[in-house]
């Protein structure tokens, strides 16, 4: 427990809107990326696992983000990943970005659900997944 | 007071994911775009005049979104704008999408902090346009 | 024939990147959305009933560009869409975006193909859907 | 001359389309990517530099690209970048990606072209760019 999933982000042109900053929704693509990396990088199912062989998926069914501070082109961030609760069905989980000097850019608070792809209904998450997951649950917040 | 901002929204081909649904990062590029034809169109200031001519934006600092339910390609859905709260240089908002039967899709709370473009420092909302979003303001949210 | 399907574009800070203009992957989008607009408003078959109902779809297999001129956040666009070539399985499309003053922004050629989504192999172009592309034959191309 | 500039690419999730395939304007995001990644990391100037420290910028004037094979999410790219021709203000660049069998899944030609950011006009390519440059002309192509 209390794992932490961290990942590198570097902040390209595409990102970056016409006042020279990130615009908002690219952060989404980025954080959404965060969670592809770390179901194939560090929970051992990736996103072709699931979509394309298992027809599962783990859609955001709520999300809360502060922006704390701007980050602009070429900045090197810093993403991480922590679990703060782990369901049945579902998992939320906070990721933090963060500059070179430990400077937080913004704090993200998901709620993933396990769902299968074609009837967009609820299931279990799977055990292998959910064991994997324990690893990078923060201790504080479940007891 | 108690107006609310309406726009429509089709889902398109460019929204949606290898599930078929709209894939949440693009639902905000489509909040983003509903704020700004909320300026625009209702409020009588442009994205043009507030970030070409003025050197000014209105960028998002706070937002949590509830998905409540998934949209389709070619889904046909409107979203309203309310004010929940009006302060010197921030406005709180509540984007709301619904279907073609009235049905929630998501609603979204935005905080929107007004902010020279140059030195990312906040400042008054122009009076012009503090003015014009009183109408938009939900009065159960201020009484 | 000779006719020309037209749409219009608004040019959104969505679209726009550090330079303040069009990112151009942006405009791929954008002529992305007028294929997609021709197809459900003129042709009579949407994006939705192509890949929901049907299971076909029209990819993009060639595309070539010129960027004429820049636009810029707040601009208003006309794009216009003829049929260069009317093959089988295929149909060669000409899109132009034009400013307020009918100054070209660019022209961009493409061969879409008609096919299965399942196996991605090509089939033949469906004959409601051709004839109806028939009236946007550009008549000097084929002549 | 001769070199090869490569850089790998993951296709992600928010690249894949309904159809489970890459969504081609995701491509252009990609391609836009390896020049970025090319100029900051083989040529010794970053988009950076460029845009917030010099002023200048690299908008792609022309590009024709051939759709060879699609992509699906998961797969692991190799993008090869290629100088065929190099003036005095514009540079002629083929960017290829492969699969990890080396098949073909795309071929792009882009012509970019250095210019002032704030007044958009074509300037000559700085001396230690135009120089790192030549290292990945194609020699065939200029002989």
């Amino acid at each position: 427990m209390n794992e932490v999933f961290s990942t590198p982000i570097e902040i390209r042109f595409a990102h970056c809107d016409p006042a020279g900053i990130v615009f908002y929704p690219r952060y989404f693509e980025l954080i959404n990326g965060v969670v592809e990396d770390w179901c194939g990088h560090a929970l051992g199912m990736s996103f072709h696992e699931m979509h394309v062989v298992k027809d599962i998926g783990l859609p955001t069914v709520h999300i809360e983000t502060d922006f704390v501070k701007t980050s602009v082109l070429g900045d090197r961030l810093t993403a991480q990943l922590r679990v703060l609760k782990l369901g049945r069905a579902s998992v939320t989980v906070e990721i933090r970005m963060v500059g070179e000097k430990n400077d937080l850019r913004l704090r993200a608070e998901l709620v993933l659900v396990m769902a299968h792809v074609r009837d967009r209904k609820a299931i279990a998450l799977p055990e292998v997944l959910r064991t994997q997951m324990q690893r990078f649950v923060v201790v504080d917040a479940i007891s």
